[in-house]
């Protein structure tokens, strides 16, 4: 990614033109039988956005959603669907690579002005100006095009859109094995490393190797920017309560940051 | 800091009145003999921004000065004034806690625009409108003020006018020794810990015990923008060279962020 950024900062019109070729690669993993099992069994997947500890911080930067086309990027079990469709949404459209996720989406958040497309984010197609929002839950980081996703939200978005999105921090996907290291010293630290080297990662997520991609807090922003985006807001979640009243188990949750959520703006007299 | 940022949400604009109470500490440690001389033999020190391994980003962000008023915070031996003189400012007023930096800056960097003046960064005070540019190198992390630094920082820049400054990195600054941690499986990594708990951290620098003060990427964008100003940019530099041709001592700085640089800009048609 970081030749890429280069590029972009040479020539974005070309880099954000249409016809990008994008990556191959396009990990399914939600589709495979024990992954899907494991997840489904995840607090925030029986319980949804009440059980995701970064949804207090999520839900005061989501966009008001009233009357708006609202695109929800890897929607798994469409919890923030139902969340923009309750507020008011003209229409919302999940998106995953999933057709597991899917199903159960329907079945736990169906609602009139909810679709459900099955499509891996790389294969996205849409005419310019189609949303009003664009909203995207710990999905990007499974994607090598973060890129040209970017370019190709910010045509979707009308002028003056919104685009709201969380990803595993980059402290966290750095190093890659995403557990703690014990030092010599006989403590644990949370380990960054080849945090300059963008670019896929395995990682045991859920009993399973999991791929996800690495990329510098500069990438996320800056490739934000150079696609024409304004930066409204920049936040790692973290456990809200005062310190003693924190639950031993989300302790750690303080010691480092585990997401990153960015919300963005197309400015209001973006020409296109 | 965590808490000044809560407060913030719920009260900018009295959180950015005038009137508040500046923290109390001001540590001038580049005035103690014997960590000047080492600061002094450090090569950015002798040698300006040439050897300073940030500046080539840096300068690409550098605001154009030409015809302008700059402020420099935290001046030091006086490079980026020299550079903001030697690109056409009106008029560069170069601020530093440390009279013995100040009297090198005078020595080394003598400009007829730039005028050096001795004063803590927390006790700065411009009328409104003062500045066009104001900049700082690696010094806001010395400061347990930063959020009302930003507010002033605003007030004294006519709107339209430009903040570009580095610090370290969160990333950098979390865990507090700035040491890499060796781990039980004979390797090493940077450690991180302690992030969501911001404020002093006492770290070994030249041989002298410094304080400087973390804080997470989440407070330092967003004191920014509930501040008022639009971020226009974020990055994290580092080696440019390709890996093969990066000497063997700077391997490192591709394994963690060191420094942050974050541009801002007040809004053109701010009232304020």
């Amino acid at each position: 990614m970081t030749d890429k950024i280069s590029f972009l900062k040479q020539a974005p019109a070309v880099f954000c033109a249409g016809g990008v070729t994008l990556h191959p690669m396009k990990e399914n993993k939600y589709d495979q039988e024990g992954f899907f099992a494991a997840y489904s069994r995840f607090p925030r997947s029986e319980r949804g956005l009440a059980a995701a500890g970064e949804w207090h911080r999520l839900r005061r930067l989501f966009p008001s959603t009233g009357g708006k086309r609202v695109l929800d990027i890897g929607c798994g079990f469409g919890w923030h669907c139902a969340y923009a469709a309750g507020q008011g949404a003209a229409y919302v459209l999940g998106t995953d690579i999933s057709g597991k996720m899917l199903a159960e989406a329907r079945r736990r958040n169906p609602h009139p002005v909810i679709e459900y497309r099955r499509r891996a984010m790389e294969e996205l197609e849409f005419p310019d100006g189609s949303f009003d929002v664009v909203v995207s839950s710990l999905a990007f980081h499974y994607t090598p095009a973060y890129g040209e996703l970017c370019c190709r939200i910010y045509r979707w978005l009308t002028p003056g859109g919104e685009l709201l999105f969380s990803v595993e921090h980059p402290v966290f996907t750095a190093e890659g094995r995403q557990q703690w290291a014990e030092t010599v010293d006989g403590g644990t630290v949370w380990p960054v490393d080849n945090y300059f080297t963008e670019g896929p990662r395995e990682a045991e997520f859920l009993g399973h190797t999991v791929i996800k991609y690495h990329r510098t807090l500069t990438t996320y922003t800056e490739t934000l920017l150079q696609a024409g985006f304004i930066i409204t807001a920049i936040e790692e979640p973290r456990p809200e309560l005062p310190s003693p009243e924190i639950p031993e188990q989300m302790r750690d949750e303080l010691r480092r940051p585990m997401m990153l959520i960015v919300a963005a703006r197309k400015p209001a007299d973006a020409q296109c």
